[in-house]
């Protein structure tokens, strides 16, 4: 079954094929796309039955990914399959991705409900975005300027985001009476706490882009895994871990678990959503102007293997 | 884990975050995107473990889709979700993907492989594409000129396409003896028969899009179900049903599960994979060039309320 649900300035009565948008105002457009989904940070809503911020999660990690290398969203789609349709449920995860498109200026422009008896078993549903955005050329950023000495801004994390609930869920399990366990260090349940929606960057990077040299949207894989394809070749990433403050849902998953602090870093995001790299000349201007970013580390030149290391 | 596969002609150094296309020669291009998965069609597969096609049938899907408005496709990016990764079978789905890809000159641009443990058992997994086409603003064909008396053509269809697998597994199951057995009207086992790839059409419709008034890919929902979307208000679709014969694995089915006429007719394509409207003037031209098109039926006012008449 597919939905579309298009905005004025689509071609609305073609929205039948997942939708048309009329591409303008470019001089040399480069088209970014990117496909993801949430991981089993699913499995915690459905445990939890809370479908409303499923969708903010998903277009939020999507318009990350694209903005890492300077692009502005223009649409999305996405696609929901479950073993047997839930309207309600649909609703409340369509819900979450109009919110969070709307948020970022990006057309909703179409998606797919697959109902599949057999693939899915009970409520459980999967669900995937797919997302296009733009950029022109010039302003790509692709970290092919990036020199040794360059400093390295992380940007917190609002939680887990969409990465490491394998892992979560291996700890803690998934039973109502663990998620709904109150954490004062939270301030909220475990299950609150997992849920959080994917902190979206687009806002706040959008009018700095031309200070910045490289980023990283830090997903599965943690700094370790999403830093070095930012670098040029022959240089690393030495961070410096006191310089920022590790969230408290870090700490309650690695003392349950008993987690290495090494897997830790290479399955969470550790307390950074999103790293930035700039001439140490611009540090001060982008620190001044994101208010909650901190210095975490800068670039090196490269001995041995580790393209990342933290202090 | 993101994988990426980029063509020459994408700025193949920033491949991560699902890859860029550089975006040029064409006067007002209107983009026409699409998503959609293979239904339980990949339940088949699974039965048979056999995953080299199932990623022509999701391409050709995608890419049928947004010929039907006249685009011609750019790239495409797949996800693939499984509980356990099974390396071999990932890599037999991505050579299909890449098949169907390179036959059309799309970029497979990138795509996503997620581990979702718990969410599917054993070796099942998800399969969704997307693909972005584009076409000139003028040449977008959307039905609107189709007036009373314009002709309806069909293509025919290889099978099932990707759709009516939830009710062919419900008449027959999906154990190995009966997926292998051999029937002589298939010609093939009803495996084989089940997975043939979803036909794609844009090599020989693309020389002939000038010829046409609106075009609709028969996917869920049939004739029936896929007409009306492109017809203009207060039209209906006839078609002369002995104007075709509907291939034996429909007949099988309909025999087999008792399914009444109309149900087949609302989840099946019958044979039809494509149907295109022209005018009665270029009907020879297009019949001519389309050697196995035939006339299945016209447009006509309609008349209470069925949009689609299948006499």
């Amino acid at each position: 079954m597919a939905r579309t649900t298009l905005r004025p300035e689509v071609l609305t009565d073609l929205g039948f094929f997942g939708g048309l948008f009329e591409f303008k105002g470019f001089q040399q457009p480069v088209l970014v796309s990117s496909v993801d989904g949430v991981g089993t940070k699913l499995k915690v809503a459905l445990a939890l039955a809370k479908h409303d911020t499923i969708g903010i999660d998903l277009v939020n990690h999507c318009v990350n990914d694209i903005l890492a290398c300077g692009a502005e969203p223009l649409f999305f789609l996405d696609y929901i399959a479950m073993g047997k349709l839930v309207p309600q449920q649909v609703e409340s995860i369509a819900k979450g991705l109009a919110q969070a498109c709307r948020e970022v200026g990006c057309a909703l422009i179409g998606g797919e409900t697959a109902e599949m008896p057999g693939l899915y078993a009970g409520e459980d549903y999967d669900l995937v975005g797919f997302i296009i955005g733009v950029v022109e050329k010039e302003k790509v950023i692709m970290g092919k300027t990036i020199v040794v000495g360059d400093t390295i801004i992380g940007l917190p994390s609002s939680g887990l985001h969409t990465n490491g609930y394998s892992l979560v869920r291996k700890v803690f399990g998934e039973t109502l009476p663990v998620l709904n366990t109150y954490y004062p260090e939270l301030g909220l349940t475990l299950g609150e706490g997992l849920l959080k929606p994917h902190r979206c960057y687009y806002h706040q990077l959008k009018p700095l882009l031309p200070l910045i040299k490289g980023m990283a949207h830090i997903t599965g894989g943690g700094l370790i895994g999403n830093v070095p394809r930012v670098l040029p070749q022959d240089m690393a990433a030495r961070f410096k871990s006191q310089a920022w403050t590790v969230p408290p849902i870090f700490q309650l998953i690695q003392e349950r678990g008993t987690v290495a602090q090494s897997e830790m870093y290479r399955v969470f995001n550790m307390g950074i959503g999103m790293v930035i790299i700039c001439s140490p000349e611009n540090t001060d201007q982008l620190i001044e102007a994101l208010p909650e970013a901190k210095v975490i580390g800068k670039v090196v030149k490269q001995v041995g293997k580790a393209r990342v290391i933290i202090e």
